[in-house]
């Protein structure tokens, strides 16, 4: 099975891109909506939180953990690979990786909540990786309540992304990456808006999968460790009526919230 | 001293309504910014926080406490009164007062987060004082957003504001509960929306105000053993751009925001 954990529903577009990838695959979801939102979280209460899904998801038998939240990747991911022997995915190094590669111009738009571009963490490890780019970042801490608020669609929505997006437009990026887990809803008003020939949109959902089933064909017998017969299964710690409608939202049909 | 506490710089509206309806008494502020939102949390967590802030307060030299956040307000309230002897408001009860003895038509509107909605503490204490008014709800949970990003008089903010208002606005209520302290932030736009001549907003951080002067002139006694002459004070769990715009935002002028 593979364990996918986020501070709330947002990750279960990692799920949904796991699944449409793997489709063979067995997922177990935790999202942590009693403590959400971790990104205004300290580093240590983040690391605390991020041990116990982890204990949780293999508990009920992960072999594999994909870290969906941006914060808990950007602080414990090392953390959990030296305390787990299962491997460790987050979504922001596969979502580097590809920016990296992807732009022409070398100019790499990011946009995130607050506290992810605060953080700079996606400027770290894209100049890690290619100290010549030019990273523009922009914090759009209202696309998370417009999604959670159902409103993908809303004409609110497309002047609000406006607003946040006019500054990366001037800026002549090819590659946008989405720093957030919520925004693949927004991807075809984002890439509207930006241009569709013009502008990358970079998904960290879809590039943590590609990357998951790169090291799943690398490493077969490991592979076949994962495979079980049963239903996915979403668990929560606490429901909210909104969490319900967006977890619906990102896969399209009715999902099991199970709060534990 | 005035002590006032909330989980994040909304409950500031309490603080300035306070300053000018009081100005000779000190206050001091405490937001505890780094376990914001409090909505979110368990009923247990936010009297733990509540506790202490009050503790914080009061070592501080706070001889009355104002509890300038709704969550805490719907579920700390008479656990802070059993603990600790200093008199202790909130910013439910003096609305709800108010619009009880506001309403001819008998309909009262009331916005807030979507946890104070969720909770119903504003249907329960209308309907404990008047049974025979009916209450419309409606949540707006982008609204304390769009004021931390600083767009209380943005296009983006109006249309948001007529989506979210139109269901009460057929509701012929005659007074609206702004139930959240960042709701003054955008009063002007509210009533211009509901009406002008036609609907009557409660702004609990200007009732709760009212009801402190009320009791302080009812115990002069007590009154004077608040004055002190130093300045006001705000501090914070914890710092970040967007918490010092909103205050300056709230105040009209530079507050200087003390990190503990």
């Amino acid at each position: 099975m593979i364990g996918i954990f986020d501070s709330g529903v947002g990750g279960m577009t990692v799920a949904r891109s796991v699944e449409t990838l793997l489709p063979d695959n067995r997922i177990i979801y935790y999202g942590d909506l009693a403590r959400t939102p971790y990104g205004s979280k300290s580093p240590e209460a983040i690391i605390e939180y991020s041990i116990s899904n982890t204990e949780f998801l293999l508990g009920h038998g992960a072999k594999v953990i994909i870290i969906a939240c941006n914060s808990a990747a950007s602080v414990a991911s090392d953390i959990l690979r030296q305390k787990f022997a299962a491997p460790i995915f987050e979504v922001i190094t596969p979502a580097v990786e590809r920016a990296v590669t992807s732009t022409v111009t070398g100019n790499i738009g990011v946009i995130g909540t607050r506290a992810t571009i605060r953080s700079g963490i996606y400027d770290q490890k894209i100049k890690a990786q290619a100290p010549e780019l030019h990273i523009f970042s922009k914090a759009c801490p209202l696309l998370v309540p417009l999604v959670e608020e159902g409103w993908v669609d809303a004409r609110e929505t497309k002047m609000i992304l406006r607003k946040y997006l006019a500054p990366l437009k001037q800026k002549q990026i090819d590659t946008l990456v989405l720093g957030c887990t919520h925004y693949p809803l927004l991807k075809d008003l984002i890439q509207h808006r930006m241009g569709k020939n013009r502008i990358r949109l970079i998904d960290s959902s879809i590039e943590v999968a590609l990357t998951l089933q790169g090291y799943l064909s690398e490493n077969p017998d490991f592979g076949k460790t994962l495979q079980r017969g049963i239903e996915n299964r979403y668990f929560v710690s606490d429901i909210t009526k909104a969490a319900v409608a967006t977890a619906e939202k990102i896969f399209g049909r009715h999902i099991d919230l199970e709060k534990v």
